[in-house]
């Protein structure tokens, strides 16, 4: 399904429901769902990778009969630049989506190869793209949470080192030292995979993960804080216009006649329309707009230009096509749903997923229970709080399943990471842009001489995984060449030690 | 089942099979099947602790409905010292057998519990003495694969993580700083928990853990070359005396009326006796002894003296009721089965199972696959080698399962330790005792400045954790002086980096 459906199917399936009202302004599946395949086509023309198919297990954790059935587990390959065995091998741990996607949209690790002579290595995550268990039969996979239940993040990060072992053996590469990227829950994923796994990746680029996004670890109210602060900073007026339409919307939408205003006001489609509808679409969009503030233009659903709050803004701000509210919105609204001007209609009813991401409710609902929806009165959105007893109620109807809260704490960390991980753990790059929602659940600061946090202020979600470019400005170009420094300093002390072992051993 | 009865166990089982005589001289359960009940009385007089029980969840890693069953889980937990909220938590993480047992062979833990002011808490392992699935029915629990499957060394370290974050919140301790002990398979648990769970456990003394007892990391003729050194050293002719029994004792066997002579010569009872038998009953015995060659007088299935390696070779060199082999065998035998002289014939068809450990076979048939049978031309037992495929019969023809001989070394590594280790990670202590046959598989050398190595030529297995007595001799002192202040040290550090913060932040 198409992201900004998602706040409307959660309203959809809670109307019933006494919280139903909570999730229509929270895009409550993961960051990732929003980088889009703006650099597909540059990527496909090129097909910079081999596609691969490994024989997964189903379950690692356990010795019941059904967990030794198997799944092909697909990953890219690009040796172009490899130096061969004891080259360093870089692995993408793959998130939620069609891996060719994220491929695509991590033309970072396309530009650094030569210089690393890396192989290139994007694993798909199971249960998305073509890495379905049950025979690859989707359908059966995401039937019930009896077929449905394997996917979880433990058992995908045992899927990566299983791969890369494997792989390692057949390449006669056993030491070469891996490095892991990742973005967004694929980031979170590279730095747990370093945490759990450092007998496989010598270091992890973990770019705008929020780790710490659960529990109570950070507020809930951060995440729209950021959204707020993102349209405030552009423009007071865009922040207020925004922030009283609200009403005016709900106050429209009962009122007689109500709904065919707003359908004409937003050029909805004629299929479906209510007040929540709209306000799931408008907030998805500024949501996503916040995430995706990149100082270039890039491509969604539909390309983006350039800082798309400044242009949402200059929509409020300066409206050319209508002095109200609505069609001030309508114009905001239109440049992230229809900034080449060739959609004739919205169509809030369109689920389709073109990327594969529906398994990320999945996940919401199991251990991914991470709580942004808070509003409080500054808020660019109404004032809500989260709750997880609506969440909860949500994963109960969808999937007959209760959430475990808890669990991604107890397995990974989080509370005090920084004491935690002060004498223990090394090689971690957490890169943040404070632009970006998911920030304020990431690791903002250094915890140690080798776990480093870089903090930019100016950047999106995983802006300095994008493919470079001409246009980008100094502080991105700043932020990829420390990165690249750092992995620098991890590969030749891997080196150094191996080498260093050679004369003594 | 009486722990030297298993390489029988394996012998008849396999009898059909090509390997069968592969296991005769192996004892595959785990190292801890050794260490008995020896201050059982002591520790009972006391009732030194309270028995707790905590719901846990089947399977932490998937969640497919079948894996939100939930068991009962015993803890035991001693607060006698206990300085409360803030000061240490000493937690044993529990191996293959009745968690009772370990409780009271862990008396160092008693022993520093004052001087550290430290919460005891033993947890015992899933599927192990009172903490079984299926409402507590061992025998439905261990019916088949099925039931059998959630046997697993991570389901059991998700299990600790989870009941020790649960027990510190109900305490109001979430500061106090959490130690995690462990020998043999329990030091494995302790090593790996550190490393897996650093947010949970400051630190871990892992003592006589084989954690490199996988694949091809130790040598599989380490385990007996280290018997066979243990023997030698005492005596030459004692080690040729038992290297060359095995052949006259086949020869016996299959010749007229020798099974007859076997039975008088060793008092086997009248139920049940065969070559196979009598060897796999000697052997154990000489392994054991050799897991147990302690400095004073310990118990295991009947006491055993101080240094019994020596006391054996005594009856084999100075003989005093015979002098032909089998007569030497049988004092020597006696030292290890009826040291109280009170045994009136031995049965070697009894597999009663005083401690719980049946469990291990599952686990050595799923994922503890530890090659250890190696036996090379001077090793004290017949020549022979490991045999992968022999093993895998087994389990095939025992619980219908496919072992995952790879799944260790892939989950926690092992292969290059001391480089993966050497800058991440940090606060474990090694100890080994090199007169213990898993020493070979133990991490013998330090690490880094906090992944320490103790090792003690004269130590058997997990010597150190051993209540402390009058007779202990000064190296004993010495290893366990040099763990208290390690322990120390990771203490004061963990309360300065409290401290410090409540300035800073």
């Amino acid at each position: 399904m198409a992201p900004w459906i998602l706040p409307l199917l959660y309203s959809l399936i809670l109307l019933q429901s006494s919280t139903s009202s909570f999730a229509k302004f929270q895009p409550r599946y993961f960051p990732s769902s929003i980088i889009g395949p703006s650099t597909r086509s540059v990527a496909s023309n090129s097909e910079p990778y081999k596609t691969k198919y490994f024989t997964q297990i189903l379950d690692h954790f356990n010795y019941i009969p059904q967990s030794y059935q198997t799944f092909q587990q697909r990953y890219l390959i690009n040796d172009t630049f490899w130096g061969g065995p004891n080259a360093p091998i870089f692995v993408y741990t793959g998130n939620e989506g069609n891996i060719e996607w994220f491929a695509q949209n991590t033309g970072f690790m396309y530009d650094i190869a030569p210089e690393f002579k890396a192989l290139l290595v994007f694993i798909e995550h199971r249960y998305y793209g073509k890495s379905i268990p049950y025979g690859g039969d989707k359908k059966k996979a995401y039937k019930n949470s009896k077929n449905l239940g394997y996917l979880s993040s433990t058992q995908a990060m045992a899927d990566y080192a299983t791969l890369i072992i494997d792989l390692k053996n057949n390449l006669t590469a056993t030491n070469s030292p891996v490095v892991v990227f990742g973005g967004s829950y694929g980031g979170m994923l590279a730095a747990w995979f370093r945490l759990k796994y450092p007998h496989v990746a010598i270091g992890a680029l973990s770019s705008s993960s929020p780790i710490l996004q659960f529990e109570n670890i950070t507020s809930q109210y951060s995440f729209n804080n950021i959204i707020t602060q993102d349209f405030r900073s552009e423009s007071e007026n865009c922040y207020k216009v925004i922030k009283g339409s609200w009403k005016q919307i709900e106050d429209t939408a009962s009122s007689h006649g109500g709904l065919e205003l707003l359908r004409k006001s937003f050029h909805i489609c004629k299929n479906y329309i209510s007040g929540d509808a709209i306000e799931g679409w408008l907030s998805t969009a500024f949501v996503y707009t916040s995430m995706t503030d990149y100082p270039t233009s890039s491509s969604f659903l539909a390309p983006l230009p350039a800082y798309p709050i400044k242009q949402m803004c200059k929509a409020i701000d300066n409206p050319s096509l209508g002095n109200d509210t609505f069609a001030k919105l309508y114009q905001a609204a239109n440049i992230y749903y229809n900034y080449t001007g060739d959609v004739p209609c919205f169509d809030l009813a369109d689920d389709s997923d073109p990327h594969d991401l529906g398994g990320w409710q999945w996940q919401a609902c199991t251990e991914m229970v991470m709580p942004t929806s808070g509003n409080n009165k500054e808020s660019i959105f109404p004032v809500s709080a989260y709750s997880y007893t609506g969440h909860a109620q949500y994963c109960e109807a969808a999937y007959n399943i209760q959430p475990r809260p808890t669990w991604i704490t107890t397995e990974f960390g989080g509370h005090d990471i920084a004491k935690v991980l002060k004498r223990f753990g090394s090689n971690i790059i957490f890169f943040n842009g404070l632009r970006d929602p998911w920030s304020g659940g990431g690791v903002l600061k250094n915890i140690s001489k080798s776990i480093i946090a870089i903090v930019e202020k100016e950047g999106a979600h995983h802006v300095d995984l994008r493919f470079a470019t001409d246009k980008d400005p100094k502080w991105l170009r700043d932020v990829r060449k420390k990165e690249i420094s750092i992995l620098k300093d991890w590969i030749s002390e891997y080196y150094h030690n191996n080498l260093a072992d050679s004369y003594t051993n």
